[in-house]
């Protein structure tokens, strides 16, 4: 039984957004797009929406509780905005000075202030995973492959350089080879990363290794971006000649799961949920 | 006065081993290049010198020692061997068990034995800005441009990034903008990271701003893998639109430092030495 009536769905980039309105509607229960201006996919159209600009918080607001929205999810990823250029709202404007300096401090702050901003409107904050259950991450390998113990000691590697960098409010992924940190997400996201690992030098005369990780920053709002795979991260994880990708189990979203087995099962990669204590073990 | 007589180059890939070898000629000290193969400029062949492979250490030790080299400089990059296709003599053999158990920890443990490796042989291993003294960053700014408090701050936060990923030798090379991470260096070197940030996403609608800093991973040998930077280094910095490149004093090596303050100053970015104190400070 959902905690909401009528979920609002806030649409950042990426196929997320659609997939949560498309079980949305295969399940008949009410929602109501926003869509972020520039940066929400076109085929967000299809749905009942609005279109705001990402500084109009009062319009952004005032469009939920119109459509009598009592949940609330943030879906999709969002580029940090340039506030001197931002197309704002008075209500934008007025949390513009809170905003510029949460941001100052990283994603995770700027993020908890506008979580803040939409439960003081008395509206629900959900996490894409609640809104659409079989998007979580579960334990253990999804798909018929298994991660090699020496695949172990390198999503242990990478799960510990994500953790390092938390405080820093980096990204959340990093790609290890054989005990050799190949690259670290910073602001250029998870395609761009493997992308690189997809040619020389990174790729250079490694055989296939190496395991992509992705998990949340340590103590970071997990209702809100949540590291998510799909079919193009299997997809470049294997031009990346990697062994495979390593989520962490109930913190990490997948999308189109049977796509993503069937492409990680033909390129011989495995999908591995790993939980906290596989990591202390050893 | 040096604490060498003869100095053994061996040289890796960029300009680095042949500034050297044109500082020695320059002040008539005898030297000779061992080139490895595959790796080091074709420049160098303007130079007494022989070139082995880089699995070949007996064949580089005795070119050494028939050379009467009595000191020895690792100089250039190196990319880490793929130790299962990799051409060794005996000698290179006998510490492929060693050097690939020390790779595994890292570059750090591999060029460690290395440096015992020369050093056995009663040879010094001697650090570049010994051999070539004005290469060493000195403290404070090297041009016309002095760093604004808010560079300061970029900065601290850069150093600080490459300072926590020191314990999984990564990068030496981060770039932080307004207090955001933009990218961090592991394998991929400095030029491609500069080069994404020169490129959408990252940089995006930003205004010229964010600082390159290049420092040793906490711990490292401080003979071999010194930080570098370069004329190449400036121009991508400026591509990159950073307001800045800031390197540790004592600790990094500029090449070509004449044209490294030229472009810098055209550009209008500064390039400052900073110290440990002022990391401290604030």
């Amino acid at each position: 039984m959902a905690r909401w009536r009528k979920l609002g769905i806030i649409a950042g980039g990426g196929a997320l957004p659609a997939r949560i309105a498309a079980a949305c509607r295969a399940r008949e229960e009410p929602f109501h797009i926003v869509r972020l201006s520039g940066i929400a996919d076109k085929s967000l159209t299809a749905f009942d929406h609005d279109d705001c600009a990402i500084g109009e918080a009062g319009k952004i607001l005032r469009v939920l509780k119109q459509q009598n929205c009592d949940g609330v999810i943030f879906a999709g990823h969002v580029r940090r905005p340039d506030f001197s250029s931002l197309k704002v709202d008075w209500r934008g404007a007025a949390l513009m000075p809170r905003a510029i300096a949460a941001a100052a401090r990283g994603d995770g702050p700027l993020l908890s202030v506008l979580v803040e901003t939409v439960e003081a409107e008395g509206m629900l904050v959900v996490g894409a995973e609640e809104a659409l259950s079989d998007l979580a991450a579960p334990a253990g390998a999804i798909g018929k492959i298994e991660p090699r113990d020496e695949d172990f000691d390198d999503i242990r590697k990478a799960a510990a350089v994500i953790n390092a960098l938390g405080s820093f409010d980096i990204g959340q992924a990093a790609v290890v080879a054989e005990g050799f940190v190949l690259a670290v997400e910073a602001a250029e996201g998870t395609d761009a990363m493997l992308e690189r690992c997809a040619a020389p030098p990174l790729l250079g005369e490694r055989k296939r290794s190496g395991v992509l990780v992705k998990r949340p920053k340590p103590g970071q709002e997990l209702r809100v971006d949540l590291p998510v795979i799909g079919p193009e991260t299997v997809r470049n994880a294997a031009r990346a000649a990697l062994s495979g990708i390593a989520i962490e189990a109930g913190c990490a979203l997948i999308i189109d799961r049977d796509i993503v087995i069937q492409l990680a099962d033909e390129a011989g990669l495995f999908v591995y949920g790993f939980t906290g204590a596989e990591l202390e073990a050893k």
